[in-house]
């Protein structure tokens, strides 16, 4: 044992660190596959002790990558022979509820669904929500400024988060445990943690924001039959629904026939012959004028000829049938071997033509490849799931050439929630300037100089060779 | 003429740069009093002409204060003879609306007003505002993070931007101008710029997020006897309104009678003898049931005995003076002359106590002293305005050490939406630790070496003495 992990060892005791195989029987990515590469995973039970672990590393220039829920997408976690691995699955603390000014408190190993448990207990709402709630951690969730299904509503993770308590690469704790909706006392300095991947500090501890609980939930699967009408429907019903509408989840006929014609595990709400499906939700104060007013702006869609057919859930089984459908990536993966998957954003009115680009090209080159597309178009937000038959690096770097770049000329996003981490940092100039990446590398070497923080996640450390 | 003034005129124009009386007759602060003593007021045309501009004021080491509408409270905008000014004004430039996406970009010297107008030619809402929005510009809103009356339905200035164009002390160009929603690729380089009051980088244009415009709005002015119940009522409406509150506005008495009942100038929608009031407002998407579910609200709460007391405005001009009491500055100011300000945020139930301390204190030391309370509750926010007959340093410090250090130990927040500048600085210990202000000291070290960019404000520049 070297004399760094002895030293460790002496902050956070025996239980606090893993060695040998209780390391690499781990995994450091998803899905678990076993065989983290790391040093040493550390597993501190409170902030002292990673500041104390960090000054260490610190004074030795030792690499520290941070791992909570581990439920990340792009490689963010991923850790080499020579990084020791800190992990903050023994910080699990959550302060009471405070309902009056609707926060609460809780250290950053806390999966995301103990604290849904937790507000739905006190009558409140936490709004963040995705499918890796069981697993994934607020601290996971505040690094990488996740997304989910409620975003159109209430926002992204950074939204959610009131004040953080973060560990700088040198140890220094920054307390900055705000818990008030409004404070312009200087630099907002949550922002420099929220989404930086672990890369400028380790969060320990958040106040995070809550809503109230709503008492309404009006739930329909509708049809569209031309694109153009997709963005226009989607303006309806957020002044119809004026601040309700809580989902806007759309599915391209590809995605939503393999899941209801083709896997057989769904029933078929709607008949599979049309362009798009839109898994439309709305949440409320008041359940009877509620579930008038969505059934209104739905008779006024038809009307207007934004829509051709609709079913509305009569029944909370009904409602999770069709949410079913929009959440069962098992099937997608299932169907879609080995599956590649993609999180972008791009203006509303040009997703449709860079959709059928990139399938255009998909298909040129790979005759047999399938692509089906869904997600967020409420905020301009789609994932594409595809597969070409192959998960070799060559043919996985020319797919995810022909999606950046036909993304990167229509000034899109090369990752709209899933962050960049190791896998997307080679197309981080489809989506950023020189001059905004040099400023990230600025922000980087001011706060963590020795570049010991998740390295190489973003962008290539100074150590790394060039890519 | 100097010869970096001469450089500058190579690069904006004659007309471009005001000298001598040109400058001393201009205000660099509110309410304008004339008499900015900075050595000239540079009034660039383009982002290309700012980057020249700082380029050569960062090779001389030449400080710059950055100008937009001037309404700040805080002193964030006050030049010295050795700076130079930067104004927006000539960059009012605005792009079309994109109505599908819901966005628009505009140059920082647009008046807010001016996006108001805009969007709701095209149907849409902009929803920050503020009592100023004819003279604030978009520039100044994003410098120091505008609050304002719509916080608690659409967030702060932060949250209605989505991109951001800066240029760096160094006269680099950061074009941030992301348009969606969501966008994880990379640290949000914009957080920086929003509400760093210039410090860090001058905004040049920024994409703006707009919503939909609501359909219906009710308003209500309510009457609760106790402060404990504020905070349930509040959390009745919030559930209640299922996402429509937009409004949540509370005057103690005093601040209520002082323009009812002794100012003459409004009428009395409701008696002047209850502790509290609550001006309420909803804004949705459906006129008819948006309104009953606003009355049956409110009666709920007259049930439960939340509140005692209520008018509902029947029109518009009854909303707007019932507005007009809530909004009525002038009326403050003229009542008490001279008046001092103050804008703080703390947990909804500390409020109570911490007022009654601080007026008891006031009284103590100035028993002629008055002040009144008011302001946005539902955001944990509140402004005093008092006066204790004096203008003098001495005595506005006095009052300051009585409301800030109050304040410290219940570990409020001495600025929720205006900023620290000038006059905040040396009170910023009371809601920043030292390792808080020493991390922002690093992310301005990194971005503004030379310290060029508004020098002093938020914390002391290097060359000040202490504070």
């Amino acid at each position: 044992m070297d004399i760094l992990i002895k030293k460790i060892e002496e902050v956070v005791g025996s239980s606090g660190i893993l060695l040998g195989e209780d390391v690499t029987s781990r995994s450091d990515f998803w899905p678990p596959m076993g065989g983290c590469q790391a040093k040493a995973i550390i597993r501190p039970a409170s902030t002292r002790e990673v500041s104390e672990v960090l000054k260490l590393c610190h004074a030795a220039g030792q690499s520290v990558v941070t791992h909570g829920g581990l439920t990340g997408l792009v490689g963010g976690a991923r850790a080499g022979k020579e990084d020791i691995v800190l992990s903050l699955e023994r910080m699990k603390g959550t302060e009471p509820v405070d309902t009056v000014n609707r926060t609460i408190t809780v250290e950053a190993g806390v999966p995301l669904q103990r604290i849904h448990e937790i507000a739905e207990h006190a009558g409140l709402l936490f709004p963040l929500d995705l499918g890796a709630r069981g697993s994934c951690t607020i601290g996971g969730n505040i690094a990488t400024n996740a997304g989910g299904n409620s975003v159109i509503r209430y926002g992204m993770m950074r939204e959610q988060v009131l004040g953080v308590e973060a560990v700088l690469a040198d140890g220094t704790i920054i307390s900055s445990l705000n818990c008030v909706i409004k404070n312009n006392t200087g630099y907002d300095l949550k922002q420099l943690f929220i989404g930086s991947e672990g890369t400028l500090g380790i969060v320990t501890r958040a106040v995070l924001r809550l809503r109230p609980m709503p008492r309404s939930c009006n739930t329909a699967l509708v049809a569209v039959d031309h694109y153009a009408l997709l963005g226009r429907f989607l303006s309806a019903m957020d002044a119809a629904l004026g601040g309700t509408l809580s989902a806007f989840e759309v599915m391209w006929n590809d995605f939503y026939r393999l899941l209801v014609a083709e896997g057989g595990q769904h029933g078929q709400p709607l008949q599979p012959s049309h362009p798009f499906y839109v898994l439309l939700e709305s949440t409320g104060g008041h359940e009877k004028s509620d579930k008038d007013r969505f059934e209104g702006a739905l008779e006024e869609a038809f009307e207007a000829e934004l829509i051709v057919d609709a079913v509305i859930a009569q029944s909370k089984q009904q409602r999770q049938d069709l949410w079913a459908i929009r959440d069962d990536i098992e099937g997608l993966n299932k169907a879609l071997s080995p599956p590649l998957v993609f999180d972008i954003s791009l203006g509303i009115e040009q997703m449709d033509g860079y959709v059928d680009e990139v399938r255009a090209q998909l298909s040129e080159r790979w005759p047999d490849s399938r692509m089906v597309v869904f997600g967020h178009l409420g905020d301009g937000n789609i994932h594409l799931v595809l597969t070409v038959g192959s998960h070799e690096p060559d043919e996985v770097h020319a797919v995810e050439a022909i999606i950046y770049e036909a993304l990167g000329r229509r000034q899109g996003v090369i990752s709209a929630e899933h962050g960049i981490g190791l896998d997307k940092r080679d197309y981080l100039k489809h989506s950023r300037s020189t001059a905004e990446i040099a400023l990230m590398k600025t922000v980087k070497q001011a706060l963590d100089p020795k570049g010991i923080l998740n390295p190489g996640k973003i962008f290539a450390s100074q150590t790394d060779s060039p890519s």
